[in-house]
């Protein structure tokens, strides 16, 4: 491997076991039937570990928007034209994508880092420029990424987890845009899980049927082009991958292993976390799951990932919008575990 | 019918379709592909059409808590002692049940009305003393309730509804407290649907199955004792019901003939739906149901009641936790409908 890559092997830090215990004590002693909170008890000890505190909070939210854009949206696999990336950018940069609509009712600190979108929209306010190219090569000719693009793309990914940790954030949130990015997850997806491109194959934004059959077999292309190079991750994601899932992954590890827990978002997002997790020894023990996507690959992604998302409600936009959907969750979960009263203190009679 | 229940039976108010197409139209033009939040659309458009206007918001939360004793808890039908109840009416007094915290975190207005607890706990800050009796009768011997009694638990419910329209609410929540209150849940949703309680019974606060079988056979008696009067919904709320169960019937079609949108709870809210449902024509319009209870007979009553709950998080606490835990992704379904950029706005290019 690259030796600037080598960081991505280091191991995740490890949960905080008494904290754990000590929450989960807390939670049998408050005033409600053992487990009747169902999923929010669970998640405020799993946050209680991973914080090492017995009573965790999540205030600080920090949001990443990883953009790029992809070769491969040359063979038509998306159902909108490669610009919408670039304007997306810029409507990012002026508030109103979905993801600043949600940042500012969570209060969450959001930024936004254009990775390699095809043109350049020049200096944007909120808009970190770390363009790596005018998007990546078409993977079903070459390789997506250089060596060194993959290196900077995890970098950037990096540096946007050590930001956060920086000014103690509770929670990471990773999100992407880039037209065609469902192509390139599909297939990461398909060399991660060594399954077909029909079994994980769906329609993105909005392809239609024959679409999703363009896709299926410009998938196919690609998986026989790169086969020799797949059984290792990371060539599987410098060929296959993107800007975005590159960072994405890099920012899963770095958080992993610097005890920052990862909300992960939908589909796109849980590729990348499939792909930090065969990386980086324990990082799926930093990963909570915000949402289920209607995208098929999804539920392929979270069984080998063993992952339970939190929501299910048909989200499938990204821009990391499922996981900032999801932060009320914790945080209310956090607060009823802080905030109950217990059986001694309310004198509540406990189960006979 | 007794003329204090008529009511009861005045239809519920229409939806406004004007604001729906306007909403479903503005929904079209965000910068998102058609469909990509999911169920936040839909729920954006839905309560549009509840508010009469194109751009809902959900911002006042009414809770109200609805506490009563069950005679039927004398079968030993619950994992915990009756005493429970009183003991929890002085919890939410001080503030330290899990729907106290939840209305802080959400800025919600909070109310609990002490229906009739076995005991009476005297005057409490924060709670409405309308005790109906020490509880209601064994509904395995008699009616639970009298015609008098269900018509000023119907009352109570609906003067809470008035209050919470009064101070203009966005959203009415009725939570539920009464140990053996899905017991007769339970029974009353045995009566409404026709199904054998085997179908139904469930562990509620935590029954072993010697528990969940001796349930079985008590609500097998009581349905064999009032087998000739169940076909009519109101006569099965009185001798199978409570007087939180009957509250919020009557809380639910109030806010239905009001145009108050409800969200509801889980197992017990859901068998009060129904019953409304059963009573009072369109009631279900104004209906958002919040999460899935792991209590087997709510996948019955959400079936009968056509409704796609938001979560499902394995919680089973009751108090109209977990429609609080819901009004979150009301408020950001909202908050994405009225703030995100459209195409034209953000001059981003739609589908191709």
């Amino acid at each position: 491997m690259n030796e600037e890559l080598r960081w991505l092997n280091a191991p995740a830090a490890t949960l905080d076991d008494d904290a754990r215990r000590q929450a989960e004590a807390r939670q049998a002693s408050l005033t409600k039937p053992p487990g009747a909170l169902g999923r929010l008890e669970t998640l405020a000890v799993r946050l209680a570990s991973m914080q090492g505190i017995p009573r965790p909070w999540v205030d600080r939210v920090h949001i990443a928007v990883f953009v790029g854009d992809h070769g491969v949206a040359a063979e038509d696999v998306s159902a909108f034209p490669q610009a919408v990336t670039v304007e997306m950018v810029r409507n990012f940069a002026q508030g109103g994508g979905a993801i600043n609509v949600l940042a500012r009712e969570l209060g969450a600190r959001l930024e936004v880092l254009n990775l390699g979108t095809i043109t350049d929209p020049g200096p944007l306010d909120g808009v970190l420029d770390l363009r790596l190219g005018a998007g990546t090569a078409n993977f079903t000719r070459e390789p997506a990424m250089s060596e060194d693009q993959l290196a900077r793309a995890v970098d950037a990914g990096r540096h946007s987890a050590e930001r956060a940790k920086a000014v103690g954030a509770h929670i990471f949130i990773g999100g992407e845009m880039g037209i065609g990015n469902t192509t390139a997850a599909t297939a990461l997806a398909c060399a991660l899980l060594k399954a077909p491109p029909e079994a994980l194959a769906g329609p993105g934004t909005g392809l239609d049927a024959a679409g999703v059959r363009r896709k299926i077999e410009v998938i196919h292309r690609a998986l026989a082009l790169h086969a020799a190079q797949l059984s290792d991750p990371v060539e599987a994601l410098r060929r296959l991958g993107g800007f975005e899932i590159a960072a994405l992954t890099g920012a899963f590890i770095a958080c992993a292993q610097m005890s920052l827990p990862v909300l992960v978002d939908g589909f796109i997002s849980s590729a990348a976390a499939l792909t930090a997790a065969r990386l980086c020894n324990g990082a799926v023990s930093w990963f909570l799951y915000s949402h289920a996507s209607p995208e098929p690959g999804h539920a392929h992604l979270l069984t080998a990932l063993d992952a339970q998302p939190l929501l299910d409600l048909g989200m499938r936009l990204g821009e990391g919008s499922g996981a900032a959907v999801a932060v009320p969750l914790l945080r209310l979960a956090c607060a009823l575990h802080a905030g109950m009263a217990t059986f001694a203190e309310a004198r509540v009679s406990e189960q006979l």
